[in-house]
C-alpha cells in the first residue's frame, strides 16, 4: 500500500460525505421530506442495475454505475439547481467544472483522472453509457413526481412543452423507458396539472 | 419490454425508497445527524471502487458494488441493530431473512433470485467479494467514529476486545485496510476511550 495514496483516498471519502447534505427539489416517494444527492445517487445505481436491459445500446454497466454514483459530487460546491431553471443552470455548469477539478483532484492522480473523465462523459451525454445514465437520472424524479400526483410540476407551474424539452433525452438512452415517461406526461396533462 | 416485469421493477424501486428512512447508529462525518442506510450504501459503493486494489484476493468489482448497494434493504423490515449488540443481532437475522424473501420477491423472478443470492453471499461472508464488501461495510463507521474522536465507542462503552472481535474480519477482506483500522483501535485505546 502506498500510504500517501491511501490518505488521499481517505480525504476524498471524507469530503464526499458532504453530498449527503445537498438537498434536491424532489421528495422521497412518501413525500415526507426532500431527498439528498447521496440517496438519489444510490437509487440511480440500483435502477441502472435493474433497468439496463432497456438501454437502446449495449452498455458497460460498471461504468454507468460509477457515473451515477459520482455525477452529483460537483454539487458539493455548486449546489442543486432545478433542470427547468435554464439561466441558473448555465451559471451552475461553470461552478460544477471548478468543483470537479477540486474534488477529483483530492484523489491519487490516476484515480482522480478516471473519475473526472467519467463525470465529463456523463455531462457530455454522447456515449451510450452517458445517455442511459442521463435517462435514469431524469426518470427517478419523474417517478417521485408521479407518486405525489405531480406535486413539483404543479408547484413550479411546469408546462407540457417544458416537460418534453427537458426530458426527451430519456429517449436517447431508452426508448422503452421514454414511452412510459411520456404516458405520465400525458396523464398529468389530462388531469390539468401541466 | 415485458410490461409486467417493468411494473414489478417499478414496485421494487418504489419499495426500496424506504431504506432512506432507516437510520444507523453512526453519524455523518461532521456529526450533524445520524446517517441512513441509503447514504451509507452509496458511500460503500464508492469506497469499493476506490479501495478495491487493497482486497486480499482478486474480486469482481461489479458484484461487490451490487452487494453493498443492496446489503441493507432487509433493514426496511428488520431495522438496524448495532453490531456490538449480540442478542438482538441474532433475532434481527431471522427477520432479515423474511425481509429478503419479501423484498427481492417483488422483482421479476430471475432478477429477484440474482439479488437475493448476492445478499445471501454477503451474509455468508465466504467469497472474496463478500469478504471485501464486509470489510468496507465495517470500515466506513470506523472512519466516522475516528472523525468524532470515537464518539460511538465511548457512548456505548465499547471495550478493546469487542472492537477486535467484531471487526477482525476486515482482515479477511483486506490486510492493508485492517492494519490502518487496528492503528485507530490502538489510538482510541491509548487515549483511554476504549
Amino acid at each position: 500500500m502506498d500510504k500517501n495514496d491511501f490518505f488521499k483516498q481517505l480525504e476524498f471519502i471524507i469530503e464526499i460525505d458532504k453530498v449527503k447534505q445537498v438537498f434536491r427539489r424532489t421528495k422521497l416517494f412518501d413525500q415526507s421530506r426532500f431527498e439528498n444527492d447521496a440517496e438519489h445517487s444510490w437509487h440511480l445505481a440500483i435502477m441502472a442495475i435493474l433497468l439496463s436491459k432497456y438501454s437502446n445500446s449495449k452498455i458497460d454497466l460498471l461504468k454507468v454505475i460509477k457515473m451515477v454514483l459520482i455525477h452529483d459530487l460537483v454539487e458539493i460546491d455548486a449546489g442543486d439547481v432545478i433542470v427547468y431553471d435554464t439561466d441558473n443552470r448555465r451559471e451552475a455548469k461553470k461552478k460544477e467544472k471548478l468543483s470537479a477539478d477540486r474534488i477529483f483532484g483530492l484523489l491519487p492522480e490516476e484515480q482522480g483522472s478516471e473519475l473526472k473523465s467519467i463525470w465529463e462523459e456523463f455531462e457530455t451525454r454522447e456515449s451510450a453509457e452517458a445517455k442511459f445514465a442521463a435517462a435514469i437520472d431524469r426518470f427517478e424524479p419523474i417517478l417521485q413526481n408521479k407518486l405525489s400526483e405531480y406535486e413539483t410540476w404543479k408547484k413550479h407551474e411546469i408546462k407540457l412543452p417544458q416537460l418534453y424539452e427537458k426530458n426527451q433525452h430519456i429517449k436517447d438512452g431508452s426508448v422503452e423507458i421514454w414511452e412510459y415517461v411520456e404516458s405520465l406526461f400525458l396523464d398529468a396533462h389530462n388531469k390539468g396539472y401541466v
